[in-house]
């Protein structure tokens, strides 16, 4: 297929109403990244070199958001001005169908389980002379989906539910929504669509009937049903992100990643696990997380735009933030933030700790309850911990600072000025205690309370 | 049908022996609130105007819990001596059936989900015309169900499944439970019923049979299998509990809340969340719960009694307890909890702080690991941090304190008496630092631990 | 049964290449425990004297393991030189099978669902006169498995999917692949298996129509799909997990266990929870935890190795870890993690603590954010709190150190030194308060952050 030019056209104008949002329904998100760019990310995976986007509702955010979905693929952008139906909408780009693409796929911008095989069993069908392959499904319960309705092997036309026959309304074979179309005849073939119905719209599914009779070649193109899931309200996106995360959790198992309870690790559209991994219940992956291969993620944890590498052991309950590199063998503890920060390798963080926008060197020991003052308010500032240092529990190590490498600090310390390599530093009171005091203190404050 | 008077008669006297309890069963929870509540509240909600609850285990301690329950409503409760069937149960609220109420619903006290549009179609039926309406539902699997036996539309009998023909056994219409009589013919009908079967017990779907061999217009009226639930032991709790739950969590995303894991999301009977709020995986709800439009609720999050307007971050891991507010734009972190204190607008507790009993100023940040110290063994005392406050890390605010408006505490300060506005406050001692005293100690220490 | 002498062959020997793992393939975990570890409890529960194992790949690891998993009954291991199909893996523990126990049965260790009762049952078909039982399991989607060849109810064979003819392609019968053996005969008929197949390999499953020729007396015993399950690869050991969680929880639910959500509640292996306990939303069990009648178990808890006493509280976000033991009404609180430790009876650690070796007193209170400090880099020390002792928050108790009864610890402090009963420690800085300064310093952040 890499011969063969191929334009995607991607319809976002639509409205969403019942998503009941101010955002634009293209732009909710599935596994962390807009449904836009699960469409966009699978028109690039099956080779599309252009990708040509119709919006309307909302059409500036939508824009915005497609320039950082694009990466690396052209993406062009067209208003359809009027919501006059989806032919009208495809025809909107028509600057990009005039280009001359051999193939032109046409998907929805709220339809983000689309794989990119589906797109490719399309597109061989145009490979092999169709002029309209149409990506069509198999269910037990069509109800509610148009009917493709087939003659010896062709399609000859797709049939909306309530236009069914009693026979037609036992097809079970249900049309996808996705389309592709040979370049050379798209125009031609869309021009030919007529609004000649109840609601006055133009409707891209005519196209098949239309083809059909001028004798074309027109198929349908079997898929998975999960491929066709459009988007129209939230339950219907939760629903779509359930089953991008049961596809990509069997998809890591099937590599060698060892998950307790698959049903409840939460994997962003980009998480990468290695073979030997081990992930407990209740993981939580924002985008941009890498994990070795044989580290272990606890039950309870939270990772954004973080790297674990080999032999790292991350929680219960620990959260990686962005920037967040956490090296070989490398501990992070239960109740532990670790933010924009290097955990070096085999040092540890056990307990009850924020560290961030620190770097924390190989084999360093950091008491629970240990606080990097990294803000003042204001500004961030760094702290530097060097090799093998040992931070004593519930100290705060206010930067910028720098503890050197073997230091000790004692617990309990406010450390504001560097501890050179080898020092021990201190930062607290000397304990004073006081016989029968406690006793004392007790009884008055029961008196205060009236107890 | 306002205009119809309306007594509901719950029975709760069974024993639930299968919950293996020390609980009475209808005492036990869905959502938050006991089963007996959530038959209360539906048959509040579908306009009943007194409600008869019948009692026997456990009587004290579920009438005890009834007068909560009942806010707004009449509850009044009658003592069922022996167990001699449901009939009987029914007639031990004989009072109330006396005072000719238009209809008369009877519902069980551990059949939790019975929705008040269910109770409206039986209600509805009555004001048609009959004197008896049914719940019915229809299931592929009827097994251990009474079955529904009509006859030309009519309802004839409701019929175990042991004494049913293999005929009988193949009707999928079964007997929901729930059944309403018309308030003029109830009394009679239920004298009629007599106990003439193998435990000698007075069983009320005999009242079906009865009414109709007297020429009365008796209706079965179709509900969900869902309404029907009746819970015996835990397992059926949980199924009630996850039936619940994924009512509640469609209602709120065909709402416009965004949940990205909905499974994972454990809702309270009342919680409420505005529209475009976004609710992250692994979210645990308790009661009285507010959650505005477009605030972000982050995995992990545990809320009980608390409220988070627009624009507020809560999470993740972030607990709010009873009487947490939570203002527009703040910002609750990890490892963070929060008890009866108000959170002012654009303020920030980013990491590990416990906030108890407090008010924290508008823009006010509030450093990791700060803790209010409200309790001295016996009482509770305040904590008042004025707006634009800063407070640094590891601090304790030993209440009652008043932080100024505008004023410093310096990180890792233990702060025992207020600070004025725009002021500074230091409670740490000051650094020492000896050189190469870290190498001595750790050669000391590896020799004590023999390593 | 026990009357009868049993010897259990657990075949452990495949290599497990679908796992993609350098763990061998018996040793993955379910709820805690290795699958081979699951089937030797099994056999042990149904009464097996003895047990013989047969290995393979990994060998070495496996025969480790194996022999911590036996407790309490013999395990021998016998190596499978090469891997000649099922029936050459049985005749490797020859010398076992020869010691001529009544009954043999031939599990297999990568099959950790199949229950005591479903070995009880074909034993029972031994001692009833049959000379080799099958287990089998009816499903409506034998596609991929044995059937099983019955003539008159007895078994004649063991067909494989593709040996199979039309027709009995549709016999939803299929083989479990456990099996047991007469001793009287197992090792004549095992000998009678040839290698004549496609593969040049020795199939155990051969042995019934050897049998049957034989005029023996063969049967298939019914069993659940669930019991046969094998694991080949990743998903199909959390579709084993899954299935394993799914009995546990219903079991322990019907025995008086409440849990809100059971499908995010995570069981070991060897977890105790007592009637009446309640178990809120996602809590993780580890292997070693008994939790008493009564005790309630909050939100996101996460237990190891622990024991919780009757009247017990813990959670939200408690972690307790190996050695934990929470007595009777204690409350171990938010943010909290517990090891090595006991926490007496009524005693209170609610907020951001770390409590390791150390022994809390009755009616003890552990203020927020107070932290045992009980490694020093080397060693681990010990912290003894008496009864009714107060620590203030955001403390430091630097081990080895005694907290005498009813001694109070100033909030902040760090305490190095013993305190005795009643007395009172204080171990932090007096409080200095600048006027005006606050406002200073905030200006000079400002300028340098350049805001």
């Amino acid at each position: 297929m890499s011969n063969r030019s191929c334009l995607t056209i991607i319809l976002a104008a639509g409205e969403g109403t019942r998503m009941k949002s101010a955002l634009p329904k293209v732009l909710h998100k599935v596994a962390g990244l807009e449904m836009l760019g699960h469409v966009i990310k699978s028109a690039r995976s099956s080779g599309s070199d252009e990708i040509a986007l119709v919006l309307g509702h909302g059409a500036d955010r939508v824009s915005a958001a497609a320039d950082s979905l694009g990466a690396g693929t052209a993406i062009s952008t067209f208003l359809q001005q009027k919501q006059l139906g989806t032919a009208d909408a495809v025809l909107a780009a028509r600057p990009a169908l005039e280009k001359k693409f051999d193939d032109i796929l046409v998907l929805f911008g709220d339809a983000p389980l689309i794989r990119p095989e589906a797109l490719g069993d399309m597109r061989m069908a145009l490979a092999q002379g169709a002029q309209v392959a149409v990506m069509g499904f198999r269910t037990q319960t069509p109800h509610g989906y148009g009917r493709l309705l087939e003659d010896g092997g062709a399609l000859v036309g797709i049939r909306e539910e309530k236009d069914c026959s009693d026979e037609q309304r036992r097809i079970t074979f249900c049309n996808g929504g996705a389309m592709a179309l040979s370049g050379a005849h798209a125009l031609e073939l869309l021009h030919q669509i007529g609004n000649d119905n109840a609601k006055g719209e133009y409707y891209l599914t005519d196209i098949v009937a239309i083809a059909a009779a001028a004798g074309l070649d027109v198929r349908a193109v079997e898929a998975d049903e999960e491929d066709a899931l459009g988007v129209n309200n939230r339950a219907e996106l939760a629903r779509a992100e359930t089953i991008w995360q049961n596809r990509r959790r069997e998809e890591l198992m099937l590599a060698g990643v060892t998950m307790l309870a698959p049903d409840s690790v939460y994997l962003a559209h980009d998480t990468e696990i290695g073979a030997d991994a081990v992930i407990e219940p209740n993981v939580f992956f924002g985008p941009g997380v890498k994990v070795a291969e044989g580290a272990l993620i606890r039950a309870f944890s939270h990772l954004e735009d973080a790297h674990v590498a080999t032999g790292a052991q991350v929680g219960p309950y620990a959260r990686l933030r962005p920037g967040a590199k956490v090296m070989e063998n490398a501990k992070i503890g239960n109740f532990c933030e670790i933010k924009k920060s290097r955990i070096g390798e085999g040092a540890k963080v056990p307990h009850l700790s924020y560290v961030g926008d620190a770097d924390v060197g190989a084999g360093a020991n950091i008491g629970a309850g240990t606080i990097t003052c990294n803000y003042d308010g204001f500004g961030k500032h760094r702290t530097e911990i060097g090799d093998n240092a040992f931070v004593g529990t519930n100290s705060s190590l206010v930067a910028p600072i720098r503890i050197g490498a073997g230091a000790y600090v004692a617990s309990g310390s406010v450390v504001t000025q560097d501890v050179p390599d080898d020092a021990l530093a201190f930062g607290r009171a000397r304990q004073s205690t006081r016989e029968g005091r406690g006793r004392q203190l007790r009884e008055r404050l029961r008196k205060l309370a009236g107890k």
